[in-house]
């Protein structure tokens, strides 16, 4: 963790020799090291703390704001939470050697399909300290070294993170270079990182729009860009409009600043002059703003007030992240699917209807990484899916689609067995 | 497939239109559609042979060669052949639809993971017109819609069996644009087609060094490199000399210029003296040089002659594609090991053994693509591993690695169903 005097590429290339050992490193030994790492956490709880006051300071005389200072603080309680994490990560089955499709050839050669660690894994990420172990604990898990570049903001913090992780795995077995930090540079070094493909496998950048396409204009290493999310709420004809309430509200309200909250609403042209006046009730009385298209703007306006607006064109691509839900009715379900193919992310879509058919033609017809049917988009996560837990989520279409669980961090290899087997 | 008036980005965006209704068409429909394609190609042989005349003779004009004249020549019988592969191709299960994962959550939620098509595909080749109609069926067959772009030299052929194809296909009932072909332009027509992210999900080069560069430096699209293929044999101390010479055979010669064709031989210090003079007269025999390192000079010199001669450094990283072998010897298996890990490209790796944890060591210890015990390494193919056919063969570890078929065609998304779950 000599974090000044390596090179970008020198410290990639030590990731690639670690990512040699790690890939075969039993499970046990794997376990253990995120163990090592969750205790150290704990019992080095000052130095963390102390570090975090260095960029907290910082952060108060850049005048950084309210919401990012509390992105960045670190107490003794989200340290506990960290090290409780990395055991939850410890406790998930491991990915790597899982056979995921095998058979005899006609020809008596014995084919399996098997999962392996992809290698080495750089993840970019901005401000919030805590996904320096999240990241690193997923990385171990699957048994691929991590190169990871923080946020300058937080620069004091995530070096004693990634301090302790890297002495607590080493300690435990794993090969030096295991986990490893760059010191946040600029552009330059993000060029530097983004070109190492003799030592990177895989880039996972965990921020905004400018990062992404910052990463664009350089990256030759693979890149997974994690999701934004405008997601839609379809309620359709005959829909229950009791669920209906219930499914839009949880999708908006329940927690906003997330890629899987919902953006806009479509409702059915003859479930409208019912719904659009109950939803735009309930919306505003938790203090969500309407924009509105003209059909729902009529039916919104005397339940909303002034909480309902005319929406404008940009509204239907608008990612919120906020109080804010745009709102259009529809003749049919076709017309519901097209406009989430025009405006839709690939993230989450959910369609609300008791009409069986009209299910199956939206689970079919959108082309999104999950399609909800009589449930709240909310649920796109890899801890609600049964994977555990995820580093991200990606709407894009190779490779990982949809939560980035301890499986998308693999790759796979097939392995073939014959007795002097040669090609005629 | 008006070519000359419509840009590239009006091709890929009827394309992207076509994928929507290919998406949603049924196995039946894309089967009957690939027929028609095969029935199409029988019946307009001569139109077919008139085009490929008019390359013929403009590369005999030309000067490029009775090599690239042979991959570019058509006849009766080639064209039967392939629409043969189009119709092995229709016979193939659709793997559209496949459920690959799924279970009910805790909360009662259903999940299931779908295979679904990637959307539309480019595909970039030289050469040979038979990849025109190859890929085309592939990506019909996988539900994606398909812009080709071949190479200048084989204009007339690919312009001819893309209109067929095309044709053919919607008549069926296939969306107009589900083949569209692009005239080969310049670089920049390249460079438009490697940045339509709005409209191509994937695209799969096939061609060599020159375009993959080419490629690297502007595209912004998702880009599978289809391999080149460093491959090893490793003859272990005890193998059964019988079959490592079969094996090594085989792999170096059965057909020389493919990228699955063993290109360096490593062997055991305890099994070179036996076994290098023995495999030496055998590939000498064949008619293949030897660039050796100096342990196996010394012991194949006697029966090679002049067939064997020093290896430079640059032999170990060479993918000759033709008459020649790199042949060294080992201390270790963990010697062999680092060998492949430094001067191999991920595809094709193969140990001859008796021994079971050797075997084990190698098949966990070499991070390529396809890891033999005791067969050659030519068997690295989509239709001998039982996926009927591939588009190409991939050395990079996201989404695709190792022959790339139907499934590796496509993408897959979660369908959720729940009776008004919303999160808590």
């Amino acid at each position: 963790m000599a974090i000044a005097v390596r090179s970008v590429e020198e410290v990639c290339r030590q990731a690639r020799e670690a990512s040699r050992a790690l890939a075969r490193a039993s499970s046990s030994l794997k376990d253990a090291a995120l163990e090592a790492i969750a205790a150290a956490l704990e019992a080095r709880l000052p130095e963390i703390l102390a570090a975090n006051e260095l960029d907290m300071q910082a952060g108060r005389e850049a005048e950084i704001g309210d919401a990012l200072l509390d992105r960045l603080a670190l107490d003794e309680g989200r340290v506990r939470a960290i090290a409780a994490a990395v055991r939850q990560i410890a406790s998930l089955p491991d990915p790597v050697g899982e056979v995921i499709d095998g058979r005899r050839l006609p020809n008596g050669l014995d084919i399996r399909k098997v999962r392996v660690p992809l290698g080495v894994v750089a993840v970019i990420y901005e401000a919030r300290p805590n996904v320096t172990i999240d990241a690193a604990a997923l990385c171990l898990k699957s048994g691929n070294a991590i190169v990871l570049r923080g946020s300058s903001t937080a620069t004091h913090s995530n070096e004693a993170l990634a301090r302790i992780a890297a002495e607590a795995a080493v300690s435990a077995g794993l090969p030096t270079g295991c986990v490893s930090l760059l010191a946040g540079g600029g552009r330059e070094e993000l060029a530097e990182l983004a070109t190492q493909r003799d030592y990177l496998d895989l880039i996972i950048p965990r921020g905004g729009e400018s990062l992404k396409q910052a990463l664009q204009a350089v990256a030759t290493v693979p890149v997974i860009y994690a999701a934004s999310g405008n997601c839609h709420v379809y309620v359709d004809a005959g829909a229950d409009l009791d669920m209906a309430e219930a499914i839009v509200l949880n999708a908006k309200t329940q927690r906003m600043g997330v890629c899987n909250a919902a953006e806009t609403l479509l409702v059915h042209e003859r479930a409208a002059e019912e719904f659009v006046p109950r939803i735009a009730a309930a919306l505003s009385g938790a203090g969500v703003l309407l924009r509105a298209d003209p059909r729902a703007l009529v039916l919104a306006a005397p339940a909303a007030g002034a909480m309902a607006e005319p929406a404008a064109e940009e509204d239907w691509a608008t990612e919120y992240l906020g109080p804010t839900l745009a709102v259009g009715v529809v003749g049919s379900l076709e017309e519901a699917i097209e406009h989430i193919e025009r405006f839709g992310s690939g993230h989450s879509e959910a369609i609300v209807t008791g009409d069986a058919a009209a299910a199956r033609a939206f689970q079919r017809g959108v082309d999104a990484a999950c399609v909800y049917v009589n449930a709240s988009t909310r649920f796109t996560d890899g801890g609600e899916f049964g994977m555990g837990a995820e580093i991200g989520n990606s709407t894009q279409k190779l490779h990982a689609r949809g939560p980035i669980g301890l499986r998308e961090l693999c790759t796979f290899k097939y392995l073939v067995e014959g007795d002097g087997h040669v090609r005629a």
